[in-house]
């Protein structure tokens, strides 16, 4: 008997054939699985929804974090909301000028299932700058009386249903409370195949906040339709000027990130180019 | 009551939800099955496996097309090899130096059949510059005596089964000896994720035959992983050289390629450029 798990989206649905299955739980937030797979090694779900795997976390986590890490200027802050999986911060914590990592993440089962069954994607749970919280971001950012932070990273879910909130104006404005003056923050946006206008409302609500806004793009192909996109965001840090000695010293220890792949990633195919355009003249 | 077509591959499946079935017919070659789906409008499978997408039919055909033929000094005869739904020589025939472009498809049903049902793909059909023959392109690359080509294009099925032979040292060289010195071939060569090994031996086999082989990557959300690859072949071309002035007047009238998208498109991700240097070592 084969097993597959499938994730259906927006009239697509995507499975890989199950070898094992590892983990699986309700917390108060979802449905928690993990197993393994034999096209994408381990793999998680949460409430039915491909969050990441073994075989293509690092095209996810690569492309989040280091444009944003390399754009800013020698960041020593860095706050992480969501990115239960521990890869984000992972790839926070590459970077030696990073200080403090505060990591806050709603679900704790979630992180420690990912302790347990995913060894391989959390592998900085125990450097001593990290600091994990299991709170709500949105509180976080909109009530904390803490220092401001010089990157911000969102690794949350989409931006239709429960994780909807993590896309909208008042969020993305406490974000910015919570940064630095020159500071930068950087997203996970959506598939602009098959969610676009979901992509260009983000787009919009960012650029009302930041006086530049960059849509990057890239492959995971776990993730509905293969091709992905996060967002850079500042008032004053070009995304196309990464910092040439840091990335150069962090590139070796890097599965799929370089600096060709950065500036890449910024390339925008004409039909996306053209609805940007036509997103920010209505 | 949904009705889904599945693609199986390498452990993975991929599905559509299909709203209309158009077509279905056994080919002296193959299934050939054409229906509408939710998400990618209408879709071509050939032996269950997908082909080609309304939606994202471009994302394909403008990547395995302009880069040779922006690349070629103005490509006057242009040779294509597959490429049955008609999307690969309408891309070929917008531009104006071209004065022959020569299709060889084996499968004369699938021509027809996209002619009836896939009409705003292949919309270049009555083209006076368009000669279709329903014939072996491999005999054909092997046996011809008619003048060299400037540009040929390779749009095949997989490396894996009965296209095995369109991925052969033989077949590659056969293409060689009917172009023009300093000619450009491109094909598709595979997803690099979930065929790995056969991306490598194909890129392995044309660095034997041409002096400049370059593969280079992009997004087609129809075919496994969503990340695709195609290869620039040429003794003299530069692949990262586009034609300016060629590249800006085609560039209105297409959907996803812009200079940007094709010199983002040969930046190598770090595990597919170490990758290619072991395989190049060995």
């Amino acid at each position: 008997m084969t097993i597959w798990f499938d994730e259906t989206f927006e009239g697509t649905r995507f499975g890989l054939k199950v070898t094992r299955t590892l983990y699986g739980a309700q917390s108060p937030y979802q449905r928690i699985d993990i197993f393994e797979t034999e096209a994408m090694g381990r793999v998680m779900t949460l409430d039915d929804a491909f969050m990441t795997s073994e075989r293509d976390e690092a095209l996810y986590h690569e492309l989040l974090v280091h444009p944003a890490m390399l754009g800013a200027a020698s960041p020593r802050r860095v706050l992480v909301i969501g990115g239960g999986d521990g890869g984000t911060v992972r790839e926070v914590l590459r970077h030696p000028c990073v200080e403090a990592c505060v990591m806050i993440e709603l679900d704790e089962l979630v992180v420690r299932a990912c302790q347990t069954h995913l060894p391989t994607i959390g592998t900085a749970w125990d450097d001593p700058r990290l600091d994990v919280r299991f709170a709500d971001g949105i509180d976080y950012v909109k009530t904390s009386d803490e220092p401001p932070y010089d990157v911000i990273l969102l690794d949350g879910t989409d931006p239709v249903g429960p994780g909807a909130v993590l896309f909208e104006h008042d969020f993305f404005a406490a974000c910015k409370r919570m940064l630095v003056e020159g500071g930068v923050l950087a997203l996970q946006s959506e598939t602009p195949i098959l969610l676009r206008e979901a992509f260009l409302e983000t787009q919009k609500k960012l650029s009302a906040l930041f006086g530049a806004v960059a849509p990057y793009f890239g492959a995971v192909p776990l993730y509905p339709s293969g091709l992905w996109s996060w967002t850079f965001c500042s008032d004053t840090r070009d995304p196309l000027a990464p910092d040439g000695a840091r990335a150069e010293a962090l590139e070796p220890s890097l599965r799929w990130y370089n600096r060709d792949v950065h500036r890449a990633a910024f390339a925008q195919p004409s039909e996306l180019r053209r609805a940007l355009a036509a997103m920010h003249a209505r």
